[in-house]
């Protein structure tokens, strides 16, 4: 195994930065261009210079890590320097030239997954949590990073392990037919709850996925209704353009913000309604889309005239009424429809009824799972284990069942990466920032 | 003494994120969130969750400096976290609702200054340091990081303060007007060394003025020589529009390269030639403003059309004579004279002639200044040591000496920072980044 460095802080330029180095030849690699480190204590600092010769780049703490007490379970060196970008660059350079190869995308993780510190899918978590941006995703990917997924789905299957290999030791006595080592009854327990657990899991995505790309919600509603100026209420800036003239938004407008903690993905459409106008007709195909796509609709009407036929509204959506101008004109106050003032900022009452919506929609308690990769092993593992009910109650014999457990083991393996290819793990951390 | 905190590391997101606290409350505040820090020694690191009661945050590593012993001469926590924007951000919220107060730009630094950890000068390099992006800016800020400055001005102020306080003594003895404590022959000596120092502090100004802004240089010559060419093949991108149209560039075009870790601000100009755009017109305008701002001038003319008639061309530059598209005609090599090829980026010998007049023209041995403040101080403090040579020519009292002393002294106090008002000291740790 080489030694790997990288440069760990964010790109820029800061009052300091810290350079990275694992591997088992850190600690004497640094020590060439540093101080003794080899008879200090690990978890310790050292005020020191980085130096070549007479030379000196700059002062610097090195923080000493010995395996497998670090992040990547190898001898770790940290080095924070003055985070001028000449500075990192340069201590880069010496550090290769000493001896370190430059850390590919998400490196260290890697090391962390193959030295045991953690399983495939708290790997993960470290890439999802470093991109976090709101509270949502944090908690989705510490929760994940913390083992949420894992742990169930390691204690099942090695349960699931287990019944693999009686049936599997049944088929060396296949010429004693009778013969059932496996318990069937327990067998049937087992691929329930593996069953039940998969397809909690598996509907836990439609959550996840709206925390890592914001729930979907699309404004729509008549021209001139305001739907632009609510858009640019709701985000707090100038988004889009906002005119008298009926029609001025033609092309679809998004933009992502956080309510209560949770992300929205606001869409501003082309106002509804029969146009000779090519580029506008265009627009209001693209807000119907929009509605199909979006999870909730916030369907907006001008107070002053209001409408009656809503029939073309999707049936399966979450709608929000809003009745907006409400500074123009007294209305009483209904619980099916929104009284709200975009242009006076006057929103809150919508905020509030999105939040709970979303919370009342999406099942944020329990395990979420957001990656696509997790989803699509725990589909094909919810297949198998499937086949293998539908196997027991048909009475099939030990044979048959044998390949569904195999698939389904397989595909939960891929999950916590027990089964993995080379391709794959290059592929998940491929997608990692360079420095973690 | 209040406690502060803010992200030391750059501002975006990375592997990991730096968040420093620094005053007397650090210890206790950073504890509440994390684990017992006031038993450990000082330059331990600690692995730990922040939390807040049961909620986690994130993982982290907490780092521990006890006063005198850190960058503020304060207790001083690090805490690196996974470098979520959401993450730092919240933890900054957590840290100040936990009684830390949110840091000023370069707030630590001050501290580091107001704490005699540091002298002002020395404090000043420390932002020099962080936005040095080249090795000679680099090499400037750390020497004057280490005292490159103030070592020396520090010794020659307290030499000069003694002889100040002997005349001072000497006038409170006005009546023996013959009484003379300082010798008068030992204290010219010591203001000739004085002003000798300061002289070269001035003059090496120019030399730190161009590390830190870049050496200009201005690329002149007629239309259709190919300076276009030549700063997009210096510049190593397509910077400029090219084109075979004479006088296609009209605005100056402005960009930095290092050349063997010297900065260079290379200014492509409008060609020379008589015109009666009015656009051009103006750009040859300021192609004649570019030459006189610039410390060298290239001077490209095309090799199939070599012009005689150079009498324009400032005296007082260094200038190089460059003949372009030597890949169309063979000519034969002259020293005063660079065969280049713009077009084929052959033009190594050019960077190298640019290397040569830099390293001769600016000296980079010995002490640089490069921050306006000093010179400006050095300026004054140089008059006023010069009025004081011309007092004791003429045998002026003690009296007219003692203002000429004060004013020196006061002047070269201000740089190391001995005698500055609060209002400078905001000044300058003002334009630090925030986090250091």
């Amino acid at each position: 195994m080489d030694t790997i460095v990288a440069i760990s802080t964010p790109y820029g330029t800061g009052g300091i930065a810290v350079i990275r180095v694992s591997g088992p030849q850190a600690v004497p690699i640094v020590e060439k261009l540093t101080c003794t480190l080899q008879s200090h204590k690990p978890y310790t600092i050292h005020h020191t210079t980085l130096h070549r010769g007479e030379e000196i780049l700059d002062e610097v703490l090195v923080s000493l890590f010995r395996a497998p007490h670090s992040f990547t379970g190898e001898d770790v060196v940290e080095i924070a320097c003055h985070g001028s970008l000449y500075i990192q660059q340069e201590a880069l350079q010496w550090l290769t030239d000493a001896g370190c190869r430059l850390a590919k995308a998400g490196e260290f993780t890697q090391r962390a997954f193959l030295n045991g510190k953690m399983d495939l899918s708290q790997a993960e978590a470290v890439a999802d949590l470093i991109a976090a941006e709101t509270k949502a995703e944090k908690d989705l990917a510490f929760s994940q990073l913390r083992g949420g997924i894992s742990t169930q789905l390691q204690s099942l299957r090695d349960k699931l392990l287990h019944f693999t290999s009686l049936i599997e030791l049944e088929l060396d006595f296949a010429d004693h037919e009778e013969l059932e080592f496996a318990d069937r009854t327990q067998l049937k327990d087992l691929a329930d709850t593996i069953y039940r657990h998969l397809t909690s899991l598996a509907d836990s995505f439609q959550t996840g996925n709206a925390i890592k790309n914001g729930i979907a919600v699309a404004i729509v509603g008549p021209t001139n209704a305001g739907k632009s100026t609510l858009l640019n209420a709701l985000v707090g800036e100038e988004r889009a353009i906002v005119s008298d003239v009926a029609g001025t938004t033609r092309d679809t407008i998004e933009d992502k913000i956080i309510i209560d903690g949770l992300p929205f993905r606001f869409i501003d459409t082309a106002g509804l309604r029969e146009t000779n106008d090519l580029v506008e007709s265009m627009g209001i195909e693209r807000s119907r889309n929009a509605m199909e796509k979006a999870q909730i609709i916030i369907y907006v009407q001008d107070i002053t005239h209001p409408q009656t036929d809503l029939t073309n509204l999707p049936k399966d959506k979450e709608i929000i009424y809003v009745l907006n101008k409400a500074d123009l004109q007294l209305h009483p106050t209904s619980d099916s429809c929104l009284l709200i003032s975009a242009k006076n900022n006057d929103i809150d009452i919508l905020k509030q009824r999105l939040s709970n919506i979303a919370r009342a929609h999406f099942n944020y308690s329990g395990t979420v799972i957001s990656n696509v990769r997790h989803y699509e092993a725990i589909t094909r593992a919810k297949a198998a284990i499937q086949r293998v009910l539908e196997g027991l109650d048909d009475n099939l014999s030990g044979e048959f069942l044998s390949m569904d457990l195999q698939d389904c083991l397989g595909a939960l393996g891929e999950i916590t990466g027990q089964i993995t290819s080379q391709e794959v793990l290059n592929n998940i951390f491929s997608k990692f920032c360079i420095g973690k």
